[in-house]
């Protein structure tokens, strides 16, 4: 694998991957590249059976795409998923044999939470992870899969809520609404998440991908639904007031590490 | 609009709608004539984007059926949802594009609960706010979507657990079970969701209207089900000992502030 | 009735069962045979409203199947089920008319861990019940109903990491993921449970029922995929690794009293 923008070891059937993509892990078509070759390394490799995504960066895990280069992106992620949609390269972790876990330190906005919401669990460290779905703000909806996932697991008022709001919700409240599995003192994070990566990586192929299938067949919701709200945030981003606020957003810091530090009041004030 | 039981105020796109309906906010004729009022002019006014419930009583939200006045109170129903079902007014505000928050000071029993769960949120007073659906202790089940809310929201186990036993829920576990968006202490709980009514009014309404449409289509349950839960509930207030249960608890003091203010034991004392 | 490993005793609309198999309540033909006696004989009965199971055993609620007689405890559930599965013959009791509730004082883990999903409610001792899903050892997945209830309680992330894991959960931990209703002080617990039992089976039968099959027609998984996984249950313990991992489980201790106290750590080393 030649990657540029994600740093890779592996370790008795698991493969860390750790999101390395200066300077604030923006999703821009270098990530998603990565991501693909990642993807399609390790599912063709049958001594991997577990992948722990994580972030160089301790303040982002993935701060959310980078609106400037949308097309570029989904170009991408076409050429694993098929089609123009981030969404969909995702939802092919969710279906892969692989089982995915994220490990989120710092910042998992928008699409960076909807990645996370695709891996297979969600562990995050108290006091310092921080997940928003930024939408709204802008008149989109969350693209990527964030609707499918969240309806399911946080019921359909926190789903309606953390949707609607664009607002940050920290590690120990989103545990409480079920966005992730749990929230973890920072400085046992890691050593929790790779002891469970090495368990699992320890049990027979066969019954890992049984336990998947089923899970999946009971609980994620059709490619359609996918595909649809792909669709759907890719017309709300074409619309003016869109267009607008995202400028307006970029006018005062969106995609700068200093304002992306603390993102919910400027959401909040785009229509200003 | 002119409204007996409901005291409105707007400002920046947000419908603060306060329950008035003395002695303590049954649901009778008049309190649903005027539901379908407000709601009817809210949908037509496109510069409110969100209303918000509460109440002018502190110790009741909404404290259940007039159970003295049920055909009545169905009759109003029917204005706007067509047919003789507080059921599908409620869910008719579920679908609608405007965004509902209730805030719950005191007690939403039975079709009160109802009532919240059928609004796209919930925030409730810690220590303060009482929850129950009490239709069992009739014979009865939930006829106005609790079932349909509840049973994705809470789950198998504790959907069974509160429809079964007829018993109060503090706000601290109606947030642990899934029941409610949050708890909240009572000083905090009017900024809090006047903050955030505001907050989803600055976002451009084709957003929110997505969004709303989505989360609906993955977990609102469809028309039908809402349907037979009321025509069920219907039917089983006809049964020979709903009717004794219902005369022995108004003796008792059901419907009166005194009584509804502690209502589980009562409750869990009618066979006797 | 004639049971060799439940005890019975009821009072008022209430029959408490007691699992009494030493040396540690093991699904056998034997306790399987008196599962279905069991709830026959309740069914039978319309003064019996409300099934409460428990254990004469502290510290085993239910440990497990017996892996060396699997074919003869599914022959005893045919007699029920009509069929060759235990997950059947759970699912049975999730549709009767009779109200289950399990009090777990102890481990819970693999088809106890099933049985209790199956009941309508659980609440367990904190500080002492343990839950488990211990498949993915042996390279199977849950085939008695935890894939079918777990995904919609607990959601997709936590119910694939309790199943990948295969690792052991306390009550509190059981309780904020959705497992079980609530963990409780143990000094409490019994108490709870009765009185719960006990004001659930003063209300009317009919108002039970209706409640029952309406939650049940919104969030009970369809009959075939429960057999879908019973029968993949059955295919994965016939790969020679699953064999082989039960042989190498067992001359460590598996199915002794010790080894069953703490099991985490015995499963994850059954590959060296």
């Amino acid at each position: 694998m030649n990657l540029e923008t994600i740093k890779t070891k592996s370790a008795e059937g698991v493969l860390f991957a750790e999101i390395d993509a200066p300077p604030m892990n923006l999703i821009g078509p270098e990530l998603v590249r990565d991501f693909v070759s990642l993807i399609e390394h390790a599912e063709s490799d049958p001594d991997i059976k577990v992948v722990v995504f994580r972030s160089t960066d301790p303040d982002f895990f993935i701060s959310h795409v980078d609106v400037t280069r949308v097309s570029e992106y989904r170009n991408e992620a076409a050429r694993l998923a098929g089609e123009l949609s981030i969404g969909l390269l995702f939802r092919h972790l969710s279906q892969s044999r692989l089982i995915s876990i994220a490990q989120i330190e710092g910042r998992a906005r928008g699409a960076g939470s909807e990645f996370v919401l695709a891996c297979d669990m969600r562990f995050a460290a108290r006091g310092a992870a921080v997940f928003s779905q930024i939408e709204a703000a802008f008149g989109a909806l969350p693209g990527a899969g964030g609707v499918q996932h969240l309806a399911p697991l946080v019921g359909r008022g926190r789903a309606l809520e953390i949707m609607l709001s664009a607002e940050d919700y920290d590690a120990d409240t989103a545990e409480r609404y079920g966005w992730i599995n749990r929230a973890l003192p920072p400085l046992e994070l890691a050593d929790f998440v790779t002891a469970l990566a090495h368990r699992i990586a320890r049990f027979p192929a066969a019954g890992l991908a049984a336990i998947k299938d089923r899970v999946n067949a009971a609980c994620l919701a059709p490619i359609e639904d996918f595909r649809r709200d792909s669709d759907l945030f890719g017309e709300s981003l074409r619309h003016e007031e869109a267009g607008r606020r995202i400028r307006r957003a970029l006018e005062h810091g969106f995609q700068t590490r200093d304002a992306e530090l603390s993102l919910a009041p400027l959401l909040g004030s785009l229509d200003q």
